[in-house]
């Protein structure tokens, strides 16, 4: 009994974004276990299965990979961008805090990927260059109010800020609401980026002041960053340079 | 006249972490710049001339990059871990702006790289699966007062958090007041990570309570990350597994 499981990034999409290490991981793998459209982009072989599964059943994928490994499978769970930031690697944890005593003595180890917001950040020039933060705005897993408070005060922080799953058909309201705060608590035009399906055929890059911002300009493949105060445009032919200078002074 | 300028990550250390979009733009390159130990990990070769530079003159590094894609040069600037968070992204667009007018037209790309708090939140677990922030503890550009606002702040909005730059020679009591406003803001003990060095051989992961730690445990390769107040730890017989859960219900 040797197997084990690897929580890896498959970065933003692009093939050419994924590190040489979960290259490696997915070569040596038995199985495959992720969300469909990730597991889809594992090329078949011989000797590899792969168990696609729908979004929101994250804890059975978990407990899944687990079991495989305890049986002595080589067991890749695949996450886009990187599985520590609102992904897969969290909730392999909560399936081993929760699950059978012998998966802590499971051989888990997760590879870091390319994330979306530092694939969006490099498009648009470096807007996160100086502190930042990143708020998952699906409200499946945290009230409205959390979400809430922690825009003022990252406002008030004056963080650039990076916003995943800004918006779904389920919960349309809840990035219009957000646009809401964020120009109360900073009221001023600073540039909002939205970079969607970065690094793949789809991909859009939209700069928009924060006070011309409409919710419809995200969807669930849309990464949105938030200036801070301080955040510089250069204006040129091509599209513009949105960074955030490197001193608060 | 066809020069560029690329900025490239190459990650937190380890050649297994760095992009194939990295490397084909390395393997492109007729000049690379930046720090004397990032250039040193570029391998020699034929029509390849590096200009490796002290730190601290990031700016005159820039203009010297872009100076030389004005002349036709294909330039890699390179930086560890994301060029984006806290390295040299920002100073080159600084220089676009504040430099000659041409150079705003220059075809300037920024590829992003695994971010040392990523490659750290990867080892210890997945201590950045909820909402965080990313502060830098230098105060070269930035004053203590700003420092210690965000920090107050991040603890309020109940970040996790990742530090980068903690610790230096010239400024050793920056991560001491570092220490003392995070146990006065969050007032508990959760676990705090010091991880240095991370996929080098010289890698330590080191797992405090908050009360515990001392400045004294991180230097300037260290990139330390702090729980939210929901953090887990999954004791077993190995290392244990730091994680932040998905929910905040």
């Amino acid at each position: 009994m040797s197997g084990w499981v690897i929580i890896a990034g498959l970065g933003p999409g692009a093939e050419d974004l994924v590190t040489p290490d979960v290259s490696d991981a997915l070569a040596e793998a038995t199985d495959i276990v992720g969300y469909i459209p990730y597991v889809a982009r594992v090329p078949e072989r011989p000797g590899l299965t792969k168990h696609a599964s729908d979004n929101r059943v994250e804890l059975d994928r978990a407990a899944h990979a687990l079991a495989m490994a305890a049986e002595g499978r080589r067991v890749v769970v695949v996450s886009s961008g990187d599985p520590g930031v609102f992904a897969m690697a969290s909730a392999v944890f909560e399936a081993v805090e929760a699950g059978a005593p012998e998966w802590r003595d499971l051989d888990i180890r997760v590879l870091p990927g390319i994330t979306a917001m530092l694939a969006a950040a490099a498009r648009a020039g470096a807007p996160l260059g100086h502190d930042f933060c990143a708020i998952n705005l699906s409200d499946n897993l945290k009230p409205w109010q959390v979400i809430e408070k922690r825009l003022r005060l990252a406002a008030e922080a004056d963080f650039a800020m990076a916003f995943y799953n800004p918006r779904s058909k389920s919960r349309p309201e809840g990035f219009e609401r957000t646009l809401q705060v964020l120009n109360e608590a900073c009221g001023d035009a600073r540039p909002v980026i939205f970079a969607r399906a970065v690094s793949t055929p789809d991909e859009s890059i939209r700069v928009v002041p924060l006070p011309d911002c409409t919710a419809d300009m995200a969807d669930m493949r849309t990464v949105v960053l938030v200036g801070s105060s301080r955040t510089r445009i250069i204006r040129r032919a091509g599209a513009p340079i949105i960074y955030t200078p490197r001193s608060a002074l």
